[in-house]
């Protein structure tokens, strides 16, 4: 059955940081998952989304940097007991990565009349995450790990890859072949945070009311 | 070969307005396309999303009644041209799907040390949209369409579904069996939109750097 094997990549998928080994990516694969990307929806069919192939040590060093100063920033919010937590995840895999991909969002392709974006403003960085996911599941079906950072400020990473006044950077993405993905995402192995299970996250008809029309396991 | 199943899904994938025959979506398909949705990624493993499923006619009746309204008010805004073309195009299939899925985020997830949010705070909608790309796509897998309603206030849609404050609805879904999938996007087959290819889309290292690494065709 072909859901089968969609059903393995939607959860073999993780957000890798530590499994890197920083091999070339074979050039058709990646157009392979910047196509897919490219075949996501979007509201008005705005595909309101760009591409920047960050392979450029000297970028991505400086951006690593700036990624660690807010890994230390965001450190001092926590408390100490969630702080030794913290500091045995890693956070990202910039440099170890054979690429980084920063997605962009620019709110004025397909303007000024965006067929579905006239009462919700936001509906076009909407359209961008699902670029970004339908790039994340190719690549796991490519046997590709990636790792969307966003420890950054968002300006830093503007001025960095030189993006235009109204265009805004979404993502930094992580990609290579990996030596591996996790079972576990790392989060929930090095006890930060645990998995919900769907049992209370669905609701009938008014958001409160247990669904009780269908037994969720 | 795994991929061309999975990218055959990707390229299969339409976002339906017209299509949908009404008939019920089968429970086990509706849990896989769930389960889906929340095995998506998202900021700090907040899996901050929620889905209304709703069926009550009453509430379906008043949706559609005001989409329609927004539907009228983005006419007026229209040159006469476009007007004439966006009149041919069906917006939402809200009473003729089988269901509807409001799909909300609830920033208080996981908060309020976040990991990964804390530079960027639009990183947790970002998270919610990554769980509809899964939704949509395993929809797709399990032979059903998905249609993504945008003409709406969104405090309309909070108060018709009972949202508490802080929770924000990001998406109303029409999801069912279809009587087929386009094999064109509605848009560009009743002439609103064309959509771009990838080639003018890809920067090698910094905004409009056109990237002459790879063939891009």
């Amino acid at each position: 059955m072909i859901y089968e094997q969609f059903y393995q990549i939607i959860y073999k998928r993780r957000d890798v940081r530590g499994q890197f080994s920083g091999e070339p990516i074979e050039p058709d694969a990646l157009e392979r998952i910047l196509s897919a990307a490219n075949a996501a929806p979007s509201v008005g069919m705005s595909q309101p989304w760009d591409f920047i192939l960050v392979e450029d040590p000297e970028i991505r060093k400086k951006f690593a940097a700036h990624v660690e100063e807010e890994r230390v920033a965001f450190g001092k919010l926590l408390p100490s007991d969630r702080l030794a937590t913290f500091e045995k995840i890693k956070i990202e895999g910039i440099l170890e990565s054979s690429l980084g991909i920063v997605v962009t969002y620019d709110p004025a392709r397909g303007a000024p009349a965006v067929l579905g974006r006239n009462t919700i403003d936001d509906a076009g960085l909407y359209s961008v995450c699902l670029a970004i996911e339908n790039l994340w599941l190719a690549a796991t079906c490519e046997n590709l790990g990636v790792g969307w950072v966003s420890f950054y400020k968002e300006q830093f990473l503007s001025d960095l890859v030189e993006l235009p006044d109204q265009v805004r950077p979404i993502a930094w993405l992580c990609v290579g072949p990996v030596t591996h993905l996790e079972d576990t995402p790392d989060l929930e192995r090095l006890g930060w945070q645990k998995r919900r299970s769907l049992d209370d996250r669905v609701f009938a008809n008014r958001y409160g009311v247990k669904d009780q029309l269908r037994n969720w396991q």
